[in-house]
């Protein structure tokens, strides 16, 4: 059905569209949207720039690496991107992802750009976007739950002020508990204010209408003051807890940790560095593309948005952002659920707000590393923990004890082993559930009914790892509830069939004839093109699908006894 | 259905009878039974002898390993087999997968017996026979099929006298065209009349009828002469091979290729060396698992005999043959085609006869080694071809094209690695089919009906790969052709769903509401038991499985619109 396009047509309008969707909105742009795509651009820009920042941290690289890895997605998603308000930047998952592959060094972190850029490029180029549909949704919900947990404790070192806390989560836990007594007064109580404004402006966002247009001027100016501080409360905490560092500083005390010296200006566009990596051969095949593939589980879903995103393309988007990215020192970006959730609430039209977005990061870059200084960690810290709390879903385990049970085992495997290490969780899952998927193909439900003549009815196709569950079926109902008639094989719900479950079918048939009972099939669906129905003319089982009743034969040797019917419904 | 036994029973009798299947034999045996296991041991006694030296050579093992190999078989499975006509021993398949895995070292090879003993003992008693359900019909046709050319081929060398040929596949072709001219002239005339003579006498005995009772004397004492050689045609000529080369011997000239001498006597009763393979530790548990593995996919069936074997049961008696045969020397065994077949054709009662194949086996170790000298390696090449070839099975390729073509893709794929290394073969095969088991799930067939409204019909349940194809499906043929009514979406074929498919569905009935349209679900099946239907309170899509006409709540702060509703059929 969504095959690889017509290789006639791949240069077509349409064609050309699809690969670049700015085509599609630039030609009808207009200046109302010009208006709310600003708005929204510089709203995302004034949550980015904080973010990023803290991300870093997060990341273990010096905090300008995340304004390196802010903008070049901005600019790409712009020209490539399918879904006008999916921001592309550095993420708190990816940022825990490269923590923990890049060593705390930016030239991994770098690399691990590059490669992963090329992973989803080819993924993108070679169509393989529906490896994704194998990404189940319990699994994404272990996964991001569990991820949001190990983010925020490790923030919590920063808002006490504690040095020298491990990585990993269990030891990370258990260092800051057992040192909580060393707590700085200042980090602590400046971490715990942050948190709570960036609480109530956050609520305060949720509980505002939006502005009707008849209302009195000074409400409509005081509606807008409160709007612009909730939604840019990310911006304007980071700003209020700097001034104040910077206020302790030119007092001559300060009692918060600060971020320190940021090198001032853009950064240098060169290729990345191979040379010490593969000296060290420390990154194997199998990082880039667990990287790759972590950051495609990172693919924002837009469906709420009110219109489908194509993964192929998303996957090329986001790949050629990483691999232009990889030559200004960006560390792997990826969609970030929470910004792209801004954009849509401030009303973006295009992807062009993007522009806007990029600009800002650039232009803070170039003129406010200066001040970037004063930031205290707990500020940051606190922006962090507010920006991953909502990825925790505790509702999703009553939902799923609920709705399909079975649904809980990849869950859990997936939100346990995350703490141990991400990426084995993410594994985990997926094998988990694609076990489930297995099992379900091998054990398909059987209706059986003993009724006068024993009636089994498989509940889905038969697959190859069927094939002796059916026929152990059939033998263990016959040998309970001996039948005199002949064994029916309802196959309604049987869309196809492959050789092993044939030759299985063949088998039952044999041991039916030696107890002198007959099998009959029915409801067999007329296959839509030929070939795809089931032939099998080894043992002259013969299933003629264009007549409305066929006889199977099975001539090979057996004597003459009940011959096997089945007629097509 | 096919769960572990009832803990309150597993003491009874049935389930000790279970577990030791002698107990249901024992009782009822009678001097008629007796008559013919005699025979019929004997006979497969005289296949295996020969058989078992020259398996030896195929695994790279001095050839009294073979024997040591082929006696507690016979012992355990009397005792613990399923089957009457299973035979346990040395098989040319597992001998070609020792020769790879144990270094041509005896201390491995039996190493490996004990780890794979181990293994399969493990298997058995967690029930982990389902496993081999996984191993499709395709996958070991294809490995016996390429298994039966390269054994063949590898015995070339023996019957052209060839010395110093390396063991891998595309080497040795090559190694052995190269040096085609040092052929011995006195190895491949024996060698090409022993095969003519094996393949004379295998024909004659499947020409060869029942005798009847009424015929004279003479007809039925020729028929008997006939029926024996043709039926321990083996062992008669290596017989003849070795007398041949004996008489050489004594004229003092010898223009064959001989075995040389063996050491006389029954193997010393030992625990396996570990110490030399745990030391140099080139034995990992990955390869131990391999070879239970690869034994298991052995597992000879014995559905053309009129009975079912029990998976598990048979990975017991196969698990404790081979610990137990480590402790005498043997290499790993599994079950054998060949000789199972000749068993069910000399007409074998019960397991006993393997007592009398096993005392054969002793006894020739005990009495026969100094006349093993003077066999032939021609000889015991043209045993092996003649018992691998018919494994080589054509018409599989023919087959598969006209019964499902998509069978071929496993088939081919688990042949042609096969000559790369038996066990990547096996391994890639598997994983083919089971990513073609994963992509039928994720593509159902769809029949999509546009007539009026929109008909969408998924073949198969709905899992969650499907989940996004499925509203790919509806939303492309909606921008095809825009329907007026409703969708309906027939649920006939559907016969569980999981969680992420529901939010498919529940977001697939979003997007229709803001275009107007209504879900219909229709032909839901109601659940066997309550909890398998899938309920989805957490966006109130309910589906009442217990009134025949429920209606489809999502209330989660969307516009009201036209319901989508769901009738169970």
């Amino acid at each position: 059905m969504s095959g690889p396009g017509c290789p006639t047509r791949c240069c077509s309008f349409p064609a050309v569209q699809k690969r670049l969707p700015v085509l599609r909105w630039l030609p009808r742009y207009s200046l109302a949207w010009l208006q709310l795509d600003v708005i929204a651009g510089a709203t995302v820009g004034l949550t980015v720039v904080p973010q990023a920042l803290a991300y870093a941290e997060v990341a273990g690289l010096p905090v300008q690496y995340g304004l390196y890895s802010s903008f070049m997605g901005c600019f790409v998603y712009c020209l490539l991107g399918t879904a006008k308000d999916v921001t592309l930047g550095p993420t708190a998952i990816m940022s825990l992802l490269v923590s923990s592959y890049a060593f705390h060094d930016p030239v991994y972190a770098v690399l691990l750009t590059f490669l992963s850029g090329c992973v989803q490029l080819a993924m993108g180029l070679l169509r393989l976007g529906f490896l994704l549909d194998f990404i189940s949704c319990p699994v994404i919900k272990g996964f991001t739950s569990a991820a949001s947990i190990t983010i925020s404790f490790n923030q919590v070192k920063n808002i006490l002020g504690l040095q020298g806390v491990p990585r990993q989560f269990f030891l990370q836990v258990y260092e800051t508990l057992r040192r909580i007594g060393e707590t700085r007064a200042g980090d602590a109580v400046l971490g715990l204010s942050c948190l709570l404004a960036l609480t109530g402006l956050g609520a305060m966002k949720s509980g505002l209408g939006r502005a009707a247009g008849a209302e009195p001027l000074c409400t409509r100016v005081s509606y807008c003051i409160v709007w612009t501080s909730a939604t840019a409360r990310n911006a304007l905490v980071v700003l209020c807890a700097g001034l104040l560092a910077y206020s302790f500083q030119v007092m001559g005390c300060q009692p918060f940790t600060l971020t320190g010296r940021i090198p001032r200006g853009l950064p240098a566009f060169r290729v990345p560095l191979f040379s010490k990596v593969t000296h060290n051969g420390t990154v194997p095949f199998s990082r880039m593309v667990q990287v790759g593939a972590a950051s495609d589980v990172l693919l924002p879903s837009a469906s709420q948005n009110d219109y489908r995103i194509e993964p192929n393309q998303e996957l090329l988007a986001m790949g050629l952002t990483n691999l232009l990215g990889s030559f200004v020192s960006s560390y792997p970006v990826t969609g970030s659920f929470g910004r792209t959730a801004v954009n849509a609430q401030t009303g973006v039209c295009t992807p062009a707000g993007g522009l806007i977005t990029g600009a800002l990061v650039l232009l803070s870059l170039a003129f406010l590393t200066s001040f970037f200084y004063y930031i205290p960690k707990a500020a940051l810290a606190a922006v962090i923990i507010c920006a991953v709390t909502p990825m925790f879903d505790a509702a999703i385990f009553r939902t799923l004890w609920r709705v399909k049970r079975l649904d809980l085992v990849p869950l859990c495997v997936t939100f346990l082993l995350c703490f141990w290490e991400v990426q084995y969780g993410i594994v985990a899952g997926v094998l988990v559930s694609g076990l489930l998927l297995l099992y379900a193909i091998a054990r398909p439900p059987m209706k059986v009914s003993t009724q006068g003549e024993l009636v089994v009815q498989p509940g889905s196709s038969l697959h190859f790892p069927a094939a002796e569950y059916l026929r152990d079926t059939v033998c263990k109902h016959l040998q309970a509830a001996p039948t005199p008639g002949s064994v029916v094989l309802d196959c309604r719900h049987v869309s196809s069939v492959d050789y092993t479950a044939v030759l299985g079918l063949a088998e039952l048939l044999h041991e039916l004839r030696k107890q002198g009972l007959a099998l009959t099939l029915c409801g067999l669906q007329v296959p839509s093109r030929p070939g795809s129905c089931c032939w099998h003319r080894h043992r002259r089982l013969l299933w003629r699908p264009n007549c409305t009743r066929a006889t199977q034969h099975l001539e090979s040797g057996l004597p003459p006894g009940p011959a096997a019917t089945c007629c097509i419904s």
